[in-house]
């Protein structure tokens, strides 16, 4: 053989403590769930089992649209189904950006020939009302807004129920990420009346990474199915997609499922179901209450104003004389806690603390806040 | 609340016999992989793990391309990965269609903006090496040959040695899917001289669906390097994936990694290793053969000659007089078996028996045979 059996042993992973920016710690139970029996993906008892995962999707959402479901890849790929299908060659769309996600969006745009006209605010803070408002006056003809709910790479928190409201009065669609604030704050799709959302599965949800929950509105299957030009994907072809998904008659083939990553999923709707979406809510406010108030006492301070701070996810300053990456790595190795690096322009300047999901429990508050003291010597 | 909790139970999946096109039973070592504890996708351990998945995947790909590593979706998407990089707007692209994918893999082209160019065959049969030869001889320019290495609509094996020189013969580079080939027949990625190719987790693998192994030679790296226009989609850029999945110096993150999946695919390359990719083509041959000996004594016939019919992949006329829905609905909710139906032109009119990877065993075959007897009531 020209390329010789390397010998590698079986992968035996470290137990970590997970309050980085996702993944979150992932509950026995959807491990448990990760692990049963493989099935095919037109097995009528898989079939049964999809139904379920849209039926507790919208429940997560709060929707009632029938185009509910995860994409078979992570949150990026549920991004880009948003946009390859709403966004026409030439169509204006106003992107909002506060962060890494809001450009990832704009690179999104770009791509699907687009027409991007941006609104700017600074890193931390919310999307101005104000300027997304004068914008849609400025630019006729906006197509679409588009904006980061949670902006994972800050901790900023922005009001997705004004947004929504300007876009509808201005005509325009609403694509919305809820990556992060899916199952750890308010998501209201139906009552803000978002056109298009999409979210991941390893971040309030708990599940382990690699699926995008979405949802889409009738008006949205509407525009994507009058398209003039055929969406460039053909993977996230929703035209496609829907023929799988879709909840009537016959199934078609689209592509393989990952069948075994969405009996986790399934697994973490129900825990969610069981717990209830306010219980949710308040127990990620609670957890971030008790957090703050620790990290306070270590003369820790905030990177997002209280007004606009998203409870799983603290964006704190790294104090002058501390040396990120040792401390990071040192919360790693002598604690087996990860907590998340800077992004973009926060590198090296920030940590983020995720209390997501699962790691929104007292034991992982007490846990972060004795490692921290103790990297930081006080 | 608008949406009320549903109240849905765990789902415990029945346990059944795949022997469809895939997926195919996975050992419980891959399972058991799947549920070992969360990390985190920039974790120094899981690093270092993504490093063996490259090197075990260089073994099974039999290559030495740097850039091998799993796409975080579906074979679909690692098939759009190909197209979406290496074929710019303009490009004559020849596709060779004997089957359902080589229309998948046309449709690619054509939302990439490129020029096809085709050669049919029949379906169950191979791509006609005389066919691609005359239409590279009567097409200047041809940029890009892709072809289907093994059909899994039909049980088809192409040449893909010859098919690879006639393209380097032209000038041009390769595609070639072998979502069905690798690991069950020879896939020799640097001795034929392959430019771009992709395959599926859940196959001749036997891991679970939702990842697609890909590898670049260098001169395609070099040419997705060197695009005029930037590649159409963002998540399956690879110049932007290789920041994530290069070897050398710090990774930027992309998109989170499916994490827990990845330990399956880790734990299924893991196996192939032990066993040898020889002894895994020599069992799969060998399984066929009893297959076959089988299936004939039972009166079925097979769809493709035997010179070109894949030993993982058993496509079977379906006999005149059986009910094709009912057999199956009898094989599956009496026997627990999965047989895969005709796709596309072949729909209704055979059955594909798949003998991929751990469903390669003499249990299956028996199992497989006996159960095919009783509901032919033979």
């Amino acid at each position: 053989m020209l390329v010789n059996n390397p010998v590698i042993p079986a992968f035996i992973p470290p137990k970590r403590t997970l309050m980085g920016p996702g993944p979150s710690d992932v509950p026995q139970r959807i491990l448990d769930a990760m692990q049963r029996p493989t099935i095919g993906h037109l097995d009528p008892a898989f079939q049964e089992m999809m139904e379920q995962i849209k039926s507790l999707l919208r429940y997560a959402f709060q929707t009632n649209n029938s185009l509910t479901f995860p994409v078979s890849a992570p949150g990026s790929a549920g991004m880009e189904m948003c946009f390859v299908n709403l966004v026409e060659p030439g169509d204006k769309v106003l992107i909002c950006i506060n962060g890494v996600f809001g450009n990832r969006m704009l690179e999104n745009v770009k791509r699907c020939g687009g027409v991007p006209v941006v609104v700017e605010d600074d890193w931390g803070k919310p999307v101005s009302i104000a300027k997304v408002e004068q914008a849609l006056r400025d630019n006729a003809g906006i197509k679409v807004l588009a904006f980061v709910h949670a902006e994972t790479s800050t901790g900023a928190q922005s009001d997705a129920r004004s947004l929504a409201a300007l876009a509808q009065k201005h005509g325009a669609f609403t694509i919305m990420d809820c990556v992060t604030s899916l199952g750890g704050t308010p998501v209201l799709i139906d009552e803000w009346g978002i056109d298009a959302a999409y979210s991941g599965s390893q971040k309030c949800l708990s599940c382990t990474p690699g699926l995008s929950p979405v949802t889409f509105s009738d008006r949205a299957i509407a525009k994507v199915k009058s398209r003039k030009m055929p969406v460039q994907s053909w993977f996230l072809d929703l035209n496609l997609v829907l023929g799988y998904w879709q909840s009537s008659g016959k199934r078609t083939y689209h592509h393989t499922a990952p069948i075994n990553p969405l009996y986790g999923l399934h697994e973490a709707l129900v825990i969610l179901s069981e717990e209830g979406l306010e219980s949710a809510w308040s127990r990620h406010r609670a957890m971030h209450e008790q957090l703050k108030t620790g990290l306070e006492s270590l003369g820790l301070t905030f990177v997002v104003e209280a007004s606009a701070r998203l409870p799983q996810l603290n964006s704190i300053w790294i104090p002058d004389a501390v040396d990120d990456a040792a401390a990071r790595g040192k919360l790693l190795s002598e604690f087996n806690l990860e907590i998340g690096a800077g992004l973009g322009a926060l590198a090296g300047k920030v940590w983020r603390i995720g209390l997501m999901g699962y790691s929104a429990r007292q034991h992982n508050v007490d846990f972060c806040l004795k490692a921290i003291r103790r990297v930081l010597h006080k």
